[in-house]
C-alpha cells in the first residue's frame, strides 16, 4: 500500500509499504483524510525514537466488522485489556498500551489496522474535513475533564496553535471569561468571533486566572502559566513536550494545581462537530496528497492544520 | 530584648535588639519555645534575601488582648485585610501578605508582635514542647486539604525529615496504605509504630501510588514522585524549595495532578495534639538556649527537630 514513513529524521512517501495485518479484535480502515499535529512534527525530530507510519487524526471507511462500509474516526490508545485501567475502561492509561501512530503504525497510509472498539461512526452530516478534527477536539475537551471550569472563572489559554485553537473554542462554550495569548496576530485573528480577549503578551494579567491552559508546547510556557494563575488556581498542561519544564516555588507558595491532560472523549467531540458548536474548517491551512507528505510536513511547521488526502 | 538574627549568611545571638512595636490589631507575645525548621535553614543560606529575626514555629504567652496571660501559638501569614483572599478568610494567599519570620521579624526573640487574629490558645494539657509543633503539624494536615486521601489509597511519603515525619503521622490516621521512603534508617526508625511500609529505596513501586507526598526538599524529589505515582494520581509538593524541580512528559502522559501545599489549619492540629493522636515529643533532637542559636542551627542541619528556649 501507499504510506508515509518517518525514519532517520525525515518523512517520505513509500509506494509499496506492506499492508497491515489486523490482530484479533481489530479491523482494517481505508483511510480518507489525516491531520498532521504537533506530535507528528516532534516524531520527525526524534521524539520517542519513532520509526514507521505516523498519523493519529484520521477519518476513513471501515472495511470489516460492525461498522463495515461506514465512515469512522478512531481513538488512538490500544490497551492490554487486562490491567486495572483497561478493566475500568480507561485504556489510555494502560501501562502496556500501544498508541496508534506513536508506538505502532498510524493512519498516514491507505490502510490502518485498529481495534474495532476504538472506532466511532461519523454522523452523516459531518464532512471528512470536519470529522478529521475529532481526535484533537476530544483532546481539547479533556481540559473540561481535567479540571472544573466555572462560568465566572477567568481562564487564560497560552498559545493559539493547533491545540490552543481548539481548546479556546471549547472553553468559549462554557461562558467563562476567556483570554488567549499568542505572539502571532494571524493565529489570534482566527479566534475573532469567540468574544475572548486576545493578547500578544501577558503584562498586567499576573495572578489573574483561575485556570491557565498551557498549549504553547514549549518548556517556558509552564513558568508563564505559573505567573498568571491565581493562588490555589489550576494550570492544565496539554503538551507532552513538557520535558524539562521547570517548576518554581510559586507552585507551593501559591498552592497551584498543575494537571496533565491528554486524550479526550470522542462522542462529545463528534456531537459538538455535528451540531456546529465548534468551527474547525477555518483551521485548515492546506490539503496535500499523501505523495507530497514531505512538503505537507514542511507546511505544517509554519501554518495551522495541514491535512493529507490518501 | 534578646534575639537571634540572620544576616550575611550567618545567624547570631543579639543581646540588645530593639523591642518590636505592635501595629493596630497586633499584640505582643512573650515567646517561650521556638522550633527550627527547614525554611529557617534555607533563610540562613540566603532564601528570599532575608535578614532579621527568623522563627515561625513558636509557643508563648500573650501579653495583651483577649488572650492576655494565656499560652498561645500563632499562624504566620499576615494579610492586608482588604483583598479578595483576605475577605474570603484565606489570608495565607493575600498577595500583599507578610509572613512572620520570613518577610518580617519572627519568633526567635523574647518578644514577638503578631496580629491577635493569628493567635490560638493552647489547651491546658498540652506541654510547650508539644504545642511548638502546632504550625508544622498544621502544614502536614494541609495535605489532606490539598487532595483527597481515601482509606484504600496507596500513599507514598518521600522523605522522612522534619516535615515528612509529621505528614506520615497524619496520613497514618486515615487508614490508607502508607509507604515512607528515606535513605536514612534512623529517620525511618522514628516511624516504627505507624504500621507503614518503611523503605530506603523506590525499586518495584513505580506507578504504584494514588498519592505521593514530596517532602524531600530536593529538586530531584519531584522526578521520583512522578515515577511512583499512578496514572491520574496526585503528587503533593510540600517543599518551597521546589525551585528548579523539573517536570517530565509523564505529567501529561500519565495525566498526573501536581499540587502545591503549604500552611494548614491550626485548630485541628491543636486538637490532634491535645488528644495525643499525633506523637511529636520523640522528634525533639535537642533544646538549646537562645544564646546558643548558632550551635542550634548547626545541630538542626544533621538532626530532627531542634528547639530554642527563650
Amino acid at each position: 500500500m501507499r504510506a508515509a514513513v518517518i525514519g532517520g529524521g525525515r518523512v517520505r512517501f513509500v509506494p509499496d509499504y506492506p499492508d497491515p495485518r489486523p490482530r484479533p479484535g481489530e479491523v482494517l480502515v481505508r483511510v480518507k483524510l489525516v491531520g498532521i499535529c504537533g506530535t507528528d512534527l516532534e516524531l520527525l525530530k526524534g521524539y520517542k525514537g519513532f520509526s514507521g507510519i505516523p498519523g493519529h487524526e484520521f477519518v476513513g471507511v471501515a472495511l470489516s466488522g460492525k461498522y463495515a462500509g461506514r465512515r469512522v474516526v478512531g481513538e488512538i490508545n490500544v490497551g492490554c485489556g487486562e490491567c486495572e485501567f483497561c478493566r475500568a475502561g480507561v485504556r489510555e492509561h494502560c501501562l502496556r498500551r500501544e498508541v496508534i501512530g506513536l508506538t505502532r503504525d498510524g493512519a498516514m497510509a491507505e490502510l490502518l489496522a485498529i481495534p474495532e472498539e476504538n472506532l466511532h461512526p461519523v454522523p452523516d452530516g459531518v464532512p471528512d474535513e470536519v470529522a478529521v478534527f475529532t481526535e484533537p477536539l476530544a483532546a481539547a475537551l479533556r481540559v473540561l475533564e481535567s479540571t472544573q471550569v466555572r462560568p465566572r472563572d477567568r481562564v487564560i489559554v497560552l498559545g493559539a496553535g493547533r491545540l490552543g485553537q481548539l481548546v479556546a473554542r471549547v472553553l468559549a462554550l462554557t461562558g467563562c471569561r476567556l483570554t488567549v495569548v499568542d505572539r502571532n496576530d494571524w493565529k489570534l485573528d482566527l479566534l475573532g468571533g469567540l468574544g475572548a480577549e486576545l493578547r500578544s503578551g501577558v503584562e498586567g494579567i499576573e495572578n489573574a486566572a483561575d485556570v491557565v491552559v498551557e498549549c504553547t508546547g514549549s518548556p517556558g510556557g509552564l513558568r508563564t502559566a505559573l505567573r498568571l494563575v491565581k493562588p490555589m488556581g489550576t494550570v492544565v498542561l496539554k503538551s507532552t513536550t513538557a520535558e524539562g519544564a521547570e517548576l518554581d516555588s510559586s507552585v507551593v507558595v501559591k498552592e497551584v494545581r498543575v494537571v496533565g491532560s491528554r486524550c479526550g472523549p470522542f462522542e462529545p467531540a463528534l456531537e459538538l462537530l455535528r451540531r456546529g458548536l465548534v468551527r474547525v474548517d477555518d483551521l485548515i491551512s492546506a490539503i496535500y496528497p499523501l505523495e507530497r507528505v514531505e512538503e505537507a510536513f514542511e507546511e505544517a511547521k509554519r501554518s495551522m492544520k495541514v491535512l493529507l488526502r490518501i
